[in-house]
């Protein structure tokens, strides 16, 4: 047992040790390689660290990470002024009807009281903790392509038909054939849920269970992957791994295993961060507490390293900035699940995915205006794809997502061709404060919203939705042309000109 | 004689008695089926109710709805606290200068000082109570459509011509080749009335008759259908019925029964609405008082019952979510009035109702924005059936409403085409405070606003009105592209470019 | 000699008199056949009424109107409380550095400091009474129109060349052939100026005189015509005479003849007011103030009378509503000036008027957004025509009015064909407060404004400015689009189509 | 020695001493002559003007300008209250983390927490006087080319590429084929840099050379070509001169001496500002200090005189108002410097240029909209010259400027054919406060957004980026169109009627 004021010595880059889970570990020889940054260890050096280390770490990392001799052995719990606090329990599911945030501990609305998206997101705000709400509710640079998401898909207009008989309305899909949906809904992939609530990504699991909808789990995800995959509601529910390859292609190939051991039954290979974007309101959380950081001469000097912090960027440390369509077939090899392409954002790399035999699928997304800003919303990716190679819907599934607030955000998809549309930030701000409760108040709204949206339409199955049901006329003009169609207009133009 | 102390242990969902202006009812049996939900009783369970019972329902339903051994008689009234109110009577038309508004008791604005429909809007909002207000102003969703009826039409403009003799204009119009209308304007069906003002629908009917133009009656009027009818001027007066077809379909022909006796002169067929909308200012109202209710589990495991609350959803209760182009074969054989078909949102639409004999006019109209929200401004459905299929303007007469605020939105919808324009929230917001007189001071307004902008026209009548005094450029674009339109235009070049 | 006191007894409508400038009036038998109202009147029945009439009526009206019997004389000033008011003399023009609004008796800021029209209109706001500032300010309806004015011509942009020696600009232009003009600048008719300063119209009238620019002169001017002609400061400047044809014709020619007789240059024809617009914010100051009118249970009863109060409507009191193309002959036959027609806002008007004999010039407005809401911007109007009838431009000059603001509008407006252009508010902003020196200061700014517009553009005079100045794709697609036009577009469509 | 209180006596126009750098001038012959105007002089006659005149002239200015024997001698500084300042040294490069403003003396942000333009654009509102602040921020009018450079290139789109290994991206370019830049980033010319911060033109130099990027320096810089010069980080760094073609021609041949002996290596000739917009916010700093100035009625008599003050005009006094193309010849004559042309704003002046031997290089410029209001954004003009005439990216070098401030939006405009985009006001910002540190941030940030950028859209070098990578689509029916381009369509359509 080491006395908890022993530790207090080592509280340097010199030495550097950091008691986690009433354990003390010496991770001097690991500041420098910490994803996070030297910073945020060397301010919590000889301290009780869990509670900052919890919610951003999966377990079991702290084994993989350090070799045993770092590993000092317990603390006395006695000698320290602070006893360590355990990893909290998951709520029980019976929350009464004055829920408290295990967070803030501070008041939540009543659950039924939350009427849409909009609510849980203000509800959120209030809720997280500064750091928390500004790495979900950050995007890229000046959160042009976020609002676009959600602007672009509201300019559609929706064509409801009359004397329809819409007493039952069926939401139900079958995904890649076989794997069936209540709704043609999915949670995308989202990184460290336990931020917003303990329940973190298993109890998302549980409500997707619970609600028969997929789940794609984040590469980042806040708990392993077994864990995620142990809160299924029957083996039966199908859960969806989203990748990050790693530069130690290794490291990659381990989990796959892991994977493909676990029962999961595609895997999303995210394309559209090979580097990530620059979230501002992620980065300056970090910098507000940064007093001490002296001015940047260095980066100045050495203009390649980048100089954002923040929570993204952290966790991009390790992913691979060099895939190439080649790396499909490394990727076919260590897996023999679907393999479904995340971040299509042109109606070319649609048409590569479609005609590439290792694919199943591809996810329109700019990952939710995280990645790149002044990005089309992926809607205008789904119209572009319909306008120049339409064929690519005969061949894979198209699933789509960002800026999802509504149910006729998500039949309007569907109109134009989607298989089924993911949220993000939704989930996570259902899971915020209420867990997994939360998050199935999310998916009940937008489950209702989906069918009464579908019985004004006149519409009683997901198959019948259709091209006659949206006026896309506030945004034809706006898809890309390619050079081609304005060549061949101008030479029809001149064509017939020549003629007169 | 009763007492009330007496009545008050019958509080609970075992014995459940009300008072009802001064007596009691018993009540526990039809709990369940109360189509605004069991709650709203039971908060009033052994208490006098009628403050709260009479503005939303109409005379005798107590009698239509309970058996006889329910009635258990009279209270004594010394017996409660609060004496029970009577029934209110109209109030006198010579209002003061001052007029109080009876709902609010707060005073109100000289009725000459209400210049446009805004200020009435303004009025209203200060002086309704927040559940009015709220079931009034309310739209679904995100209020984009509300807001998008108004602003589509705005963005029309006019063009006045000059040297024309425009001393006197002829507004009038005739209805259905017979009914004459001072005005191209009606009063569209709009429910609950005396949430207003207890003139209710007798009030507007007072009003539209001593100025001359129609009144489409609702299905949920807070009024009988004989009350209503009753206070026409004349015999003459045209009233029409709107009707909410219900799934116990007896219960119609027992309307239309009435409805035909009672003089109406057409039924108003309603079909934009075979679900409610998602009206969130509606029923938050309802959820802000509601602290009691559990976090909604149950939802969660049965997502077929939608959660929301609300008048819009209570009022909704029984409507058949199942009609079909047969059902006005069961309609013709309930009556002989001319049949209209309200909520018709497509070109496609129209054309099958205009070449459907059963079919005498179509109301172009979204609900006001109270069913899909993202649906078309109905201008862009009145457009489009000239652009695709402009026979319909010889075969039916096209009504329309939905946000409209000035006399030039009507000019306008009447050049495109419309035969008569109606209004909804307008009336019902001249109602509040003012009652009768304030909906004659809004037709008033309309009036004078519709002879301004037809003398600035240049033109004399309403037949002159054409597609030469509007430039809709503004919005030709944003109009639905059928499939074949654009396979017609692709083809078109293709077709050139293959013979250059 | 009569007393005030015995004046003061004569205050109700069986006996009404008023002092005005020292002498006593018996109005009783005018009251109702006042063109502003009967109340505004009685409001001031048996008091002094001078600072009330004053700024809002030309001197020689009361003889005009009353007859002799119905002026009582002299009022015996020593009897009256507070002494009449001298009719106030014209400020001098060497102003301080420091001028005092001879209206409000508020500090103005330095005239040097007023940089641009938005700067007077600032000031103007703060120093005109709410009346004045309400007549000037307000415009129809929602002021659509009135925003529009200046929003369109603002979205089309300029087109700078380079390498162009323009040390000296030529600003000047000859207006019907002879009539020169330093700028292509005007000041279009505007009633009450008055109500802005003493200068008034004189005022309007010396500032125009030194800056060598036409002014229009008003029909509704607080000063008489001969007063404004006066002014001139030479025989050869320039006024035109605005003209409202009264329904009592003989009116009409009077004025004409004192027209033809004062050295006035040409007649500009008002058209596009054949009825006063709804301008909401004039009619409220009145009401604002009428807390005794009752609720108006006549208006509903007789509908056709439009109750709307305020300056506006007073002044348009007696204007004739059924002018036609026919009336052009009688007004040739009263006077041979050149005609300009006031208020075409369609390009078949212009043609009409251009193709007529009569006609000299159109002034494009839609009378500063004050008549028709949602109108075209006159912008509009002037690029239909170079669309459907650009003969128009060899036939006619074209004047154009409405929004002006900048410099760069006025060129914009001259690139795309206007002869000159015109402020209504601008000179009345100017005049507030600062009186001659305001006008004056408006439009150096304008001059300025414009000289250094053509020089950045590289143009050395007016008659260079053209359509390569001018990028008008921001609004090429909102222009009228005539039913042949849409025609010809479909059946060419249909044509190939059928061909192939 | 002179004494200070002797000096005080020379405080009129009659004799007008100042004091600078503690020697004594006798400025009373230079008065009116002063390009600032005399009232500035003034109201520090007989003063020390050192501290007001030193950041807005550069050194040497003084000996140019006088005589010999207006230069009195050193003044006694015992003899004056407040000693002389010293002329400011640039502050070390060193800087600790809480620099502090030596200008206003207020702490600013750490340097590392200003992560984008706009942090440093607060930061310099609050920390510049507002006379700096207003040049620095001011442009024409009503801003609306200033925000239109900004909007327009935020609407185009950008279209990231998947499965790219873009572990590497190389962001530098040639200019002229042999002057290397690290990025594909210059900064614009931009006067009175010491304005900001007392290192000037010579800190942006040093931060430019560091970051081995092109600096043009402007002809109204405040320190002069030689000083700018020496802050080289090596003779190899590229500076370009930008030229103000004076009146005075020899002045012009002088100072282009002086810029062939100092090593630049390219001469921007600046051709947008043949007269100086209309910077309001520039003119009101100076009119807000000005109560003294008399209601400028000279004005209104000689109307040629424009009555702006501000900065901006002042600075302005001198230049050339009629070059005309055939300058290019005596400008080559002047030097052998390749010459750029600055505030090209059409294709016809682009192809113009072009097609001159003399020219190697165009910058579409509308002076930062501090020129021609509603002038189009440069970016239209790029496109522009890609629609009617793209032979000149084969002729010359094309770069653009204006409204920059993110990575996002200089690799766009590469991608629409610009070799290279420099920043005004935001090396400025980056001046203001923090010096040359804080120019080599605002690089570094450009640097890592353009690097994000590239490497999202999966892109490995400058060369690589094309038309492919945006959709212009929201602006593409922006530009303008050519007489003959709408004849052409016109044409065609008759001409396909015609044979129908």
């Amino acid at each position: 047992m080491l006395d908890a004021k022993e530790v207090a010595k080592h509280n340097s880059r010199k030495s550097c040790w950091v008691i986690l889970y009433g354990t003390v570990y010496d991770v001097t020889d690991f500041i420098d390689s910490h994803p996070g940054g030297a910073n945020v260890i060397l301010q919590l050096a000889g301290k009780d660290a869990t509670v900052e280390y919890d919610p951003i770490h999966p377990p079991g990392l702290l084994e993989e990470t350090l070799s045993k001799s770092q590993i000092l052995g317990p603390v006395d719990s006695s000698t320290i002024l602070k006893p360590p606090p355990q990893r909290p329990a998951s709520t029980s599911p019976n929350t009464t009807s004055e829920p408290e945030n295990p967070i803030s501990h501070t008041p939540l609305p009543p659950l039924s009281n939350q009427l849409n998206i909009a609510d849980f997101a203000l509800t959120a705000e209030k809720t997280l903790s500064p750091k928390a709400w500004a790495y979900y509710f950050s995007a890229s640079d000046d959160l042009i392509t976020k609002e676009h998401n959600s602007s672009a898909i509201a300019s559609i207009l929706l064509r409801p038909r009359i004397f329809k008989d819409v007493e039952y309305v069926d939401t139900s899909i079958k995904l890649l054939g076989t794997q069936p949906s209540s709704l043609p809904l999915f949670v995308a992939p989202a990184a460290m849920a336990r931020l917003a609530h303990p329940d973190g990504e298993a109890g998302i699991a549980r409500a997707c269970g619970k609600n028969g909808i997929l789940q794609m789990v984040s590469n980042n995800a806040s708990m392993s992957l077994e864990q995620i995959a142990s809160a299924r509601a029957s083996p039966s529910q199908n859960q969806w791994f989203q990748l990050y390859v790693q530069t130690v292609r290794e490291k990659s190939n381990k989990i796959l295993q892991r994977v493909n051991e676990t029962g999961y039954t595609a895997i999303v290979l995210t394309l559209d961060a090979p580097t990530p974007g620059k979230r501002e309101a992620d980065e300056r959380v970090k910098n507000f507490g940064n007093t001490t950081s002296a001015i940047s001469g260095e980066g100045v000097a050495n203009p390649s390293v980048h100089t954002g912090e923040g929570l993204g960027r952290a966790l991009f440390a390790g992913t691979s900035p060099n895939l190439t369509w080649a790396d499909l077939e490394w990727l076919r090899s260590q897996t023999s699940l679907p393999i479904i392409l995340k971040g299509i954002q042109t109606h070319e790399d649609a048409l590569l995915a479609a005609n590439n035999p290792l694919v199943s699928g591809i996810l329109l997304s700019n990952h939710g205006g995280r990645a790149m800003d002044t990005a089309s919303p992926p809607i205008y990716t789904l119209m572009e794809i319909r306008k120049y190679c339409p064929e690519v819907f005969d061949k894979v599934e198209i699933y789509i997502d960002g800026g999802v607030k509504r149910g006729t955000t998500i039949v309007k998809a569907l109109c134009l061709g989607a298989k089924a549309v993911g949220i993000g930030r939704a989930a996570l701000f259902g899971l915020a404060g209420y867990g997994e409760e939360g998050v199935g108040r999310v998916i009940q709204i937008l489950r209702e919203e989906i069918e009464t949206c579908m019985r004004l339409l006149g519409v009683n199955s997901v198959k019948d939705l259709g091209l006659k049901h949206v006026n896309t006329s506030a945004i034809d003009h706006l898809l890309y042309k390619t050079p081609s169609y304005k060549t061949n207009v101008t030479r029809f133009v001149e064509g017939v000109k020549a003629r007169l």
